[in-house]
């Protein structure tokens, strides 16, 4: 690691390549030869082109979409897509089937429900804090999409699989564990992520529409609010915020061309999340917070003896370069999360301060 | 200027001052000390915080904003803002007036009227192709606001004194000239700007708005599409676009700093753009394209006797270092935007150029 750098566990915004953000610095003042930055060019310049066209094509790879998926690049976040998901779906008489496992998801409840669409809550994990993935689902069969979340960074849950809709065409917000595994986006109508998490900085949010999702949208709607908007003029409709799109394009170019794309990266994934929670697992200091069969392999959540001791953990940390180990706000303990951009040695460092900390203390 | 740098002229996003570059690529992998990026510290941190917190402050004072006042910053541009407004303010039985004066206010106005909401374009320059700003302008006593668009990049039109509205509060799309000149803020319901023209770099649209028109927003629209939404949460209801944020703040500090309040930029600008209309008006090679009495003072648009000889201009200044000068496409012609960021010494060297050019083609 370089001496002025920490290993960043943060949940989001979070860890970026470091090769990511050395690039970025070398062509600050002159990207490409252009004698501009890449905040100076215009989105209308080749170069601005090169860019987004390079991660629409990375993207596509990676993920293994065909010509029936677009890639679009909003603003808003992920949040912004929880209102504009029965906006653009649910304009008719349709329903839409939601499964709740956690802040994120109860979030996207709401906003279907503020617009009076018809939804339905078909399973929740409410009732045990969250701490598990409801199994054994039955969906309905004329919902118009089943929307999921498919990791849960504040209570550290993720679906190891997704689940059988029995044709139901998925949604799912994939904020925190995007690109941190292959899966089958044949399944899907769309699945969306804000970028700050696993691929990029915050200020863009990617979403990958299929064409029948797209003829869904009514004309009416304000015209930056409709999916359509975006897919025509290929995120262009307006300036999109570009250094983040530039940020997520180099991110797309180290998973592919350092990591070795999505296999490789859900290996390393399981590794980095294995050693942790080995860590955790032959401790009676720690104690993990999920449910064993639903264990997150991108935000592993734990407890300590007690909530001073937590404290204490997570400043302790911070003195030996290991950042952003407190739990989220609204549920507090500690938590690392390990997106595809937090190393091996990252954790390794993490796992034995864990171990001395449990010494000193336990 | 440094050896590997154009003099930019772009419409936007464009040129950021020098220094606040250098300032991002010198803490580009360690922000103050954090050991990490800026675009790796969570938006809940201390370092965060204190980015927000200045650029608000250095916002209120810039622009005068006493505490009824609220600055956020949004995405989606100020496109996601000609949705907005209709949307938060004419829930009820109300009307506003637009002002049309471009390609910007006829998006605005449409935004209007998808929603179906009550407008009245109470005056327009569209049948003279936009060349010039309304005056004598009969508002409705009644509106809930009235809306024009201080800057027009296009037509490189400007209102030099916003419209007697006989008391009804304005709402102006300033997104091409904010910070560029002191106004009267009071009269003023909402404000906004997307920063990549004056301020910043694309991904984030500064809203200055009033207290009394956060009390007209209706509680039942979508949570990210109401501003009270994010007047209560000082803009980080959700993860906001954290660099573009830092990018303007750095540029509000330059501004306070280095160029010393509103006041000094306004006289610099006038400085600017007075010797480039000087220019044009002193050759009959060059012709200034909006009326003189509404010329803008930061976008200077102009024709040259052939549309071959514009090509051939545009380029041949591309080749001394002069960038972003060819017309919006949708106009032809050319345009030197001149924002805040744009130096003399690029104004001297752009008129220079002209001068020469005109002698070898005249």
């Amino acid at each position: 690691m370089m001496a002025n750098r920490i290993y960043n566990f943060n949940a989001g915004p979070a860890a970026l390549p470091v090769s990511v953000l050395e690039e970025i610095q070398a062509s600050l003042l002159d990207f490409k030869g252009s004698g501009m930055s890449i905040t100076e060019v215009s989105h209308r310049s080749k170069w601005f082109d090169d860019v987004i066209n390079d991660a629409d094509e990375r993207m596509r790879r990676l993920l293994g979409l065909d010509d029936r998926f677009h890639v679009l690049f909003l603003q808003g976040g992920a949040s912004m897509q929880f209102c504009m998901i029965p906006m653009n779906f649910l304009a008719g008489n349709g329903s839409a089937d939601y499964v709740n496992t956690g802040t994120w998801s109860t979030k996207a409840i709401k906003e279907a429900q503020i617009q009076e669409k018809t939804i339905h809550v078909v399973a929740s994990s409410e009732d045990r804090n969250f701490s598990f993935i409801p199994k054994g689902i039955d969906f309905h069969a004329d919902a118009v999409y089943a929307h999921i979340t498919s990791n849960n960074t504040i209570k550290g849950t993720q679906w190891a699989e997704f689940p059988d809709t029995k044709g139901v065409p998925l949604i799912a917000d994939m904020s925190s564990d995007i690109l941190s595994r292959p899966f089958d986006v044949n399944r899907f109508g769309l699945f969306y992520a804000g970028a700050q998490k696993n691929m990029g900085p915050a200020g863009v949010c990617v979403v990958v529409i299929r064409d029948d999702f797209l003829k869904m949208v009514p004309d009416n709607l304000p015209t930056m609010l409709k999916y359509t908007t975006f897919a025509a003029k290929k995120s262009m409709f307006n300036t999109p915020p570009c250094f983040a799109v530039y940020t997520v394009q180099l991110v797309l170019k180290w998973l592919e061309e350092t990591i070795g794309g999505l296999e490789n990266m859900e290996q390393i994934n399981r590794k980095k999340a294995g050693l942790l929670y080995q860590t955790i697992d032959e401790s009676d200091f720690y104690q993990g917070t999920a449910q064993a069969d639903s264990r997150s392999l991108m935000n592993v959540t734990f407890r300590l003896p007690s909530e001073d001791l937590e404290k204490e953990f997570v400043q302790e940390a911070l003195a030996h370069k290991l950042g952003g180990l407190k739990g989220h706000r609204s549920v507090g303990g500690c938590r690392a999360s390990i997106y595809n951009p937090t190393t091996m040695e990252a954790v390794e460092t993490l796992c034995d301060f864990m171990k001395d900390f449990e010494k000193r203390n336990g």
